[in-house]
């Protein structure tokens, strides 16, 4: 269903470069409210189908809110870290930050006519992925740093309130924001409802996140973990302001991401959620520890309905982690057989 | 009452060395049970005199807390930021994270016996503070390294939580973090309780602080924003492990400030408290802003019953930004007239 586009270029070194970026929004799915069920109710996740999948929620859960359960885990210290791209909504053809870099070149090029004829920016107006992956990482950060520095923090979050609000997804013609999983959204609230604290911990750019992750899962910006671009603190005619230089900071993908957990949320998560090999790290320190704990990965294998890749692609590889599952004892979603619905549309 | 130690040496010099630190403990003071308490009530602070600073504050959470009000925030929006040092906890003679560092190098010098002829180390273990500044920023950042990196993020943590359990004040003969102002504690508390989102933001070391922020003030350690060195993630015979390099990786002072707000925080503060020209960025960005916004400066001119200090000491000096706050209109803080006690076991 999805051929790789940019299949010269790995993951890595897409978020090295997409990781430098930022998004937002205004948008149509709401998270199901929170409610006061308890962890054994298995009314809780209608979206998801009965079977060992859904169970294994439940019982982690059960164990782990029960007072006097050997399990039991204060709620302080419920916490729970989600990747985004694939995990918590769509990651093909593209991801969906490639797809805002490459708007905001076109959106960009009248002011800057030499685009035209060079590379990478010739190859992201034509559309020619191709190229464009043949630029490699030197090319994709030039794109990047085109399209998400050299502005204000305020001015780059409203780019992405903007785009978001109006960008539509290739083949589902939906906004990317509603192409969220509802049984996704359902697990963020259910956590959140046995007093789970929910973190998303991405690869992708955080100021591309932060404007619409409250609104779409709940997540309020500073539970929000991503890459980063430097930013610069200086006083402009009296006024305070950040600004976004062309420098990376961090990258939050792979080794990145307990590195990130450690640093923005200083505790240890005791349950992660992931959906290919960028997670790998994430779920390893979550879950080799003492204590009981919770790891899952959401396997694409609804090619109908959604997309069907797992080792051989270039949005979102699932190969070390998904041998790493069966090893851990982690959960693998099905998605094909697991979830009764994908989209709060369909 | 307080000789600059090492005067030779700027506050932001020994942040960007004490920054790489992290802290910990086992304490004795509790803040005040969050009440539901409205704004309007005078009862909310009893440590404070009553008086135009008391007011201020009350002003400014009644304003923002009322719906209908012009000045109304949602919950959500009600982001106030802390400095640690002199703001929230006593910072003289010296910066608390730095005598830490002095005992480590006691208590790891048998294990290094060139230390005794080695500067700074030299200086340390003989407590002679006037060739320690002399070694500058980089005798500093050796010390710092030699006492905060080599080791596991988890490791690092066991020994400032043993650290913190025991250490004395000079003065005061009492655990360091009996010296938190209560005063604040209160402060902390109240804002709490009318909905704010308390988070620390200190030029002191992240994982320095995050062991103890929880119990002594209330703030979880995912609240609490500071400097660091950088970590690396490797599994080790099959574990995960998060190991401290000595590298400096962020320094959270002054320009700092409002970029670490905005990396970790991702939102704006509308209410920010300080003590120094270190918090003096913080505090622009939090009240040169469109909305009701609150600044506050701890002034500490209280020289018997804590220290009295301001344009002229190495640790806290507060001239740029005692001059910004007649500007902007900011609280000033006058410790000896304004605050009723200090600590509570005064």
């Amino acid at each position: 269903m999805s051929p790789p586009l940019i299949s010269g270029v790995s993951r890595r070194t897409m978020l090295s470069v997409l990781g430098a970026l930022p998004l937002f929004s205004g948008m149509l799915i709401k998270p199901p409210a929170a409610s006061a069920q308890t962890a054994s109710s298995g009314t809780s996740l209608p979206s998801w189908n009965e079977g060992a999948t859904k169970q294994s929620i439940l019982d982690f859960v059960a164990a782990v809110t029960r007072e006097g359960s050997p399990d039991f885990v204060p709620p302080a210290e419920r916490i729970a870290t989600f990747d985004n791209d694939g995990t918590l909504w769509v990651e093909h053809p593209m991801y969906t930050q490639l797809a805002f870099a490459l708007d905001r070149v076109k959106t960009l090029a009248p002011q800057h006519p030499d685009w035209k004829d060079m590379q990478p920016f010739k190859a992201a107006l034509e559309g020619d992925m191709k190229t464009l992956a043949g630029s490699g990482e030197h090319g994709l950060l030039e794109l990047v740093m085109a399209t998400h520095a050299g502005m204000t923090a305020n001015e780059f979050q409203n780019i992405v309130v903007d785009w978001i609000a109006t960008a539509r997804h290739p083949r589902f013609k939906r906004l990317y924001t509603e192409l969220a999983y509802l049984p996704m959204l359902e697990l963020l609230a259910y956590l959140r409802a046995n007093a789970f604290k929910t973190f998303i911990v991405s690869g992708g750019g955080i100021e591309f996140m932060r404007p619409w992750t409250e609104r779409v899962y709940g997540v309020p910006p500073e539970q929000v973990v991503g890459s980063s671009i430097k930013t610069t603190f200086q006083m402009r005619d009296g006024r305070p302001e950040l600004f976004r230089t062309a420098e990376l900071n961090f990258i939050d993908d792979n080794v990145g991401k307990p590195v990130g957990i450690n640093a923005y949320i200083g505790r240890r998560p005791i349950a992660a959620f992931g959906n290919s090999d960028g997670d790998l790290e994430m779920l390893q320190w979550t879950t080799i520890a003492d204590g009981r704990r919770f790891g899952l990965i959401v396997h694409h294998t609804d090619g109908e309905r959604e997309y069907a890749y797992d080792r051989d692609t270039s949005f979102g590889r699932l190969d070390k982690a998904l041998d790493a599952a069966s090893i851990n004892k982690w959960t693998v979603v099905d998605m094909k057989n697991d979830w009764k619905r994908i989209f709060s549309f369909q």
